[in-house]
C-alpha cells in the first residue's frame, strides 16, 4: 500500500526507544506503535530527524523499520532515508521498500542554495531511489538552512510524479500553505498531501489554510488526532480550546536540542516508553527542566486528564 | 541616568509608527510612550531589529530617539546602534547619548564565528563608542547566526566593564540563563542584568531561571509587566495563567517576517498606533492572517478584557 | 556620462588611503587616481568591499567620492552604495550621482536565499534609488553567501533596465560567463557588461569566455590593463605569460582578510600611497608576511620591471 | 604501523577511479597507488572529500580501502571516515583499522559554531572510534563552514592524545601555521604533524611557516614531492620556480565543483587513470574547460616535461 497524495490525518514521527545502556528497546517499539494505532493515527514515520537515526548501525535501522512496519499492520509507514550520498540513500530505500514501507522521506542537504540546485537535487535523488518509490519532500529551513519557495516546490511536484507529500515545517509557513493550495486551485500544480511538522506549533491555523494533517512528534499525538478530527467535523473552537491547553507544553517541547529529551520523558511518564534514554551523544534534560515539564503537565492535566501522569 | 546592571522589569522594544504614506507618525510615538509608561514599563528600547531602523534616514533616527527620550521622562531609553561599520556606530552613539539615552544596544554582525572573533568584535565596538557608554549585548542567534556560548558572554562581561545588560534571545535559552547566573553565584562573572527577548516566548520560566525581566516587543507589554510583577510577588500560578492565555497570540506574533505586521495591527486596534503601516519594503499581513489575528484576540478577550478591541 | 552596458577595459577598485593616524590621505587619492589614468584604466570604483567604506563617516564617504570623480576627469566612476537599509542606500546614491558618479554598485545582503528573494531585493533597491541610476550587480557568493544562478541574473537584467553591468566574482565562474553570453547569443537576455572581480584570479580565461574586462583591485592594475589590451589584440600567449608571472603575487594578495594589507603595502612600495595604514579595526600584515611579499615582488621583478620597487 | 605526529612529506588524496559505466576501476587503483609510490609519496589518503566517498556503497568503500592499503605496502594509509552519525563512523573506522589503515580523518559537521561545540564534537568522535585510533583533524572552513581558531585546535590536540595530524586547509592560513608552531615552541601545545590541503595553493610559503608537507590531491603529486624535497634541501628558489610553473594549472584545478573533473582528466592524460569518469551525480567539465586545461598543460610542459601528455 504505497503512500499517495491523499494521505491525511496524523502520522506521528516515532522516536527510537533505548534502554539506559543504549540498547534498542524493542518492547517499547511495539507499545509505542500500538499506542499510535489506538489514538487514531493514520500512518507513522520512522528514522526521522528526531529518531536518532544517525546513532544507529545500518542493520539496527533496518530492524527498527521492519518492526514498526509489521506492527503498524495496514497503516502506511514512511522511512527517513536522508543521507550524505545517493548510494546510501538508494540502498536504504530499497531495503525498507522491500520490507513494506509505504514511502520514504528526503531532506535536502544544507549546502543547497539556488532554486535550480534544490530541484536538481531531488531529480538526482529520484534517479537514485527509482521513480516508483513515493517520497515525502521535507521543507524544514530552520534545521536544514535550505529555503524552498512555493515555485520551487511546484517545480519538484510537477517534474517528479513520485513526490506525493510535503512535510511542511517552514516558519513562518501559513502563507506558504495558502500559496500552494492556491496553485492547485488555479490548476498550475497537481494536488499533494501537506502534513505539518514543527511540532504542530500552528496546527489549528495550518489546517484552516489547507493542510491535511500533521506529521510530527509531539508527545501527545492523541491531541493532534483530536484536533484534526474536530477541525474536520467543524468543531473549530473546541479544537482551539484543546490545542491552546497543550500549547504551553508543546512550545516547551519544540525547543531545539532539549526537545527530544522532553518528548521522551513525557512518553515515559505516559507509560509508552520504558526509559527516556537517548543513545550517545545525548542532549539530556537538566533537573530544572524536569521540574518545569512536570509543572507544565500538572497545569495541562487541569484541562486534559491524559496529562495526569 | 545611565543604564546599569541592576536594570529589571519590562523595557518594551518600540516599533516606529508610520502613516500610510510612509511619513513618521509623531503623535503615535507620544501615545505609545505614554502607554508604555502607564502600563508599568521600567525603560524602553528604540531603533531595534523590529523598529524598522534600516528604513530611516539618519536624521529621522535621531529625531525619533530624541522624542522618545524626552517623552519617557526619567525612564532609561536604550538605542539600537548596530551598524555595518564602527564609524556609523560611533556617530549614532554619540548623538543619542548627547540627547539623553541611557545606553546603546549592539548586535553582532553575522559573519562572526569563533569565540575570539565575537569577543574581539565587542572590544572594537567599545573602542569605537567609548568605554563610558553602557551597552547591551544582544544574543540572538536565530536572526544573527552568531552563537555566543556562556563562556564567551562571560569573557565579554569580564573584559568590558561597560557591558551592563544581556538581551537574551537564544533558543533554547533556559539553561543558558541558569549557567550565567551560576557563574555569578560562583564568583566567576560579575552580575549583569538579563532581560529576555524573543517575544517573551518562555518568559515565565526564564524569570524562574534568573532573568530580570523582558526587553521585547509583544503588543501587550502590559501583560509582560503583569507577569513580571506577579512573579516577583510570588503569584506564580496566576502569572502562568495570564501568560498562557496570551500564548496563542504571542506565538503567532513571534513568527519571523510577518510578526511586525501583526504587532502593529494589534497596537493599532488597541488605539496606540494610528496606522499599522510599515515603511517600504514592507512585509504586510494577508487578509487570512488578519482574520486569524482577530480570532486570536477574540479568544484571548474571554480571559483578558484588554484584548477586547 | 552614465555607465552603460558597453563598459569594458579595467575599472580598478580603489582602496581608501589613510595616514598612520587614521586620517584620510587626500594627496594619495590624487596620486592614485592619476596612476589609474596613466596606466590605461577606463573607469574606477570607490567605496567597494575593500575600500574600508564601513569605517568612514558619512561625510568622509562623500568627500572621497567627490575627489575621485573630479580627479578622474571624464572617466566613469562607480560608487559602492550597499547598505543595510534602503534609506541609506537612496541617500548616498543621490548624493554621489549629484556629484557626477556614473553609476552605483549594489551587493546583496547575506540573508537572501531563494531566487525570488534575490530578484525582489533588486526591485526594491531600484525602487529606492530610482530607475534612472545605472547600477552594477555584484555577484560575490564567497563573501556575501548569496548564490545567483544565471537564470536569476537574467531575470534581474530583464526586469530592471538600469542594471548595466555584472561585477562577476563567483568561484568557479567560467561556465557562468559562458552561460550568460550564451543567453545573449540566443536572444533571451539583453547584453550587459561583465567585468571580473575576485582579484582577477582567472582573468585570462574569463576574457576568453566573454568578459569585457576587470573591475578589481590588484596592486598592479597596469598589468590588468596590459592583459586586457593584449587579449583584445590577439596576443593571447603573451597575455598568458605576463599574467602567469604575476599569479604568485596575485594569489597571495587574493587571500581574504590579509589581502587588503598586502595590496596597500605593495601600492605604498610602488609610490602610489604614502602609507599602507588601514583605519581601525585593521587586519595588519605580520613581519613574516612582509618578507614573503618582498620575496614575491623580487621574483616578479625578474619578469616585470614594475615590480622592482 | 599507526600514523604518528611525525608524519611528513606528501600524502596524496586519492580519487576513486571509475569506468565510464560507473563501475569501480580496480586496475587504475593499482596503477595510481604504484604511481604515488614511485613519485616519492610518504603515505596516502582514501575516501576523502574529493574521493566521491558518498557515492560508494558501504562494501565498495571497504574494498577500495583494502586494495589501497595492500598495494601501498608499508606506507601509511589514512581513511576518511566523516559521517553524519557516530555509529557509521565507528563501524567504518573499525573495519578499515582491521584492514591495516594507519589512521582516520574526521571533518567537522557544518552545524558546529562555538569553540565548545567543536571541541566537544571531537571528544564524542574519539569516544565512538576509540582513543587508540590515530586521527587527522581536518580544518577546512571553506567547505565545512566550521572555523577552528588556533586555541580550539590546541584544546583538541591537548585533550585528545590520538589527534596526531592537522590537515590544514584554512584560507588564509599562513598565520595559523605560524601560531600553532609558536604554541609548540612556547610549550603550550604538543607537536603534531601539519600537512596542507587546499590543493597546495600556498605550499611553498606554508612549508616555510612550518608545515610538514602536503596532504592534497593535485594531479601532479610528483611536483608536490619535488617541492617538499627541494625545500628541505634548502633549494628554496628552485622550489619556487617549479611551484610557480605549476601554479596556473594548480589554481585552475583548485576551483570548487569542477576541480575534480580537471584532476581526473589530467590523471587520465598522464596514463594513471583509464577514464576520467565520475560516478553520478557528476560535475563534468565542459568542452571549453577541456581546451583550457589542454592549454594549461601545454604551457606547463615548456617548463616541466611531465606535463607533455
Amino acid at each position: 500500500m504505497p503512500l499517495t497524495a491523499d494521505a491525511n490525518g496524523v502520522f506521528p514521527i516515532a522516536p527510537t526507544p533505548f534502554f539506559d545502556n543504549g540498547d534498542i528497546d524493542k518492547s517499547s517499539i511495539d507499545r509505542m506503535v500500538d499506542f499510535y494505532l489506538e489514538c487514531g493515527s493514520t500512518g507513522m514515520t520512522v528514522l526521522g530527524q528526531l529518531g536518532e537515526a544517525p546513532k544507529l548501525e545500518y542493520c539496527e535501522s533496518l530492524d527498527i523499520a521492519s518492526q514498526v512496519i509489521q506492527r503498524a499492520q495496514k497503516l502506511p509507514v514512511i522511512v527517513g532515508v536522508s543521507a550524505p550520498g545517493f548510494a546510501s540513500m538508494r540502498a536504504l530505500t530499497h531495503e525498507v521498500m522491500d520490507r513494506g514501507a509505504a514511502g520514504v522521506m528526503i531532506a535536502p542537504p544544507n549546502t543547497l542554495r539556488t532554486d535550480d540546485q534544490i530541484v536538481n537535487y531531488y531529480h538526482q535523488a529520484v534517479d537514485a531511489i527509482g521513480g516508483d518509490v513515493p517520497f515525502v519532500l521535507q521543507d524544514y529551513p530552520l534545521t536544514f538552512s535550505v529555503q524552498m519557495s512555493p515555485p520551487v516546490i511546484r517545480r519538484i511536484v510537477t517534474e517528479l510524479p513520485s513526490c506525493v507529500m510535503l512535510k511542511h515545517e517552514d516558519w513562518p509557513g501559513l502563507e506558504k500553505i495558502s500559496t500552494l493550495r492556491n496553485f492547485e486551485a488555479q490548476g498550475t500544480m497537481r494536488h499533494i498531501s501537506i502534513m505539518v511538522g514543527n511540532n504542530g506549533l500552528f496546527l489549528e491555523y495550518e489546517l484552516a489554510r489547507g493542510a491535511d494533517g500533521a506529521n510530527t512528534g509531539y508527545a501527545f499525538p492523541d491531541m493532534l488526532c483530536d484536533v484534526v478530527r474536530m477541525t474536520k467535523a467543524g468543531q473549530i473552537e473546541e479544537a482551539h480550546d484543546l490545542f491552546d491547553a497543550h500549547l504551553p507544553l508543546l512550545r516547551y517541547e519544540q525547543q531545539p536540542g532539549v526537545g527530544l529529551a522532553v518528548r521522551k520523558y513525557v512518553m515515559m511518564k505516559r507509560g509508552i516508553l520504558t526509559s527516556a534514554a537517548q543513545r550517545k551523544p545525548a542532549a539530556p534534560m537538566s533537573e530544572k527542566a524536569r521540574v518545569e515539564v512536570d509543572n507544565l503537565l500538572k497545569r495541562l492535566a487541569r484541562y486534559d486528564r491524559r496529562a495526569d501522569v
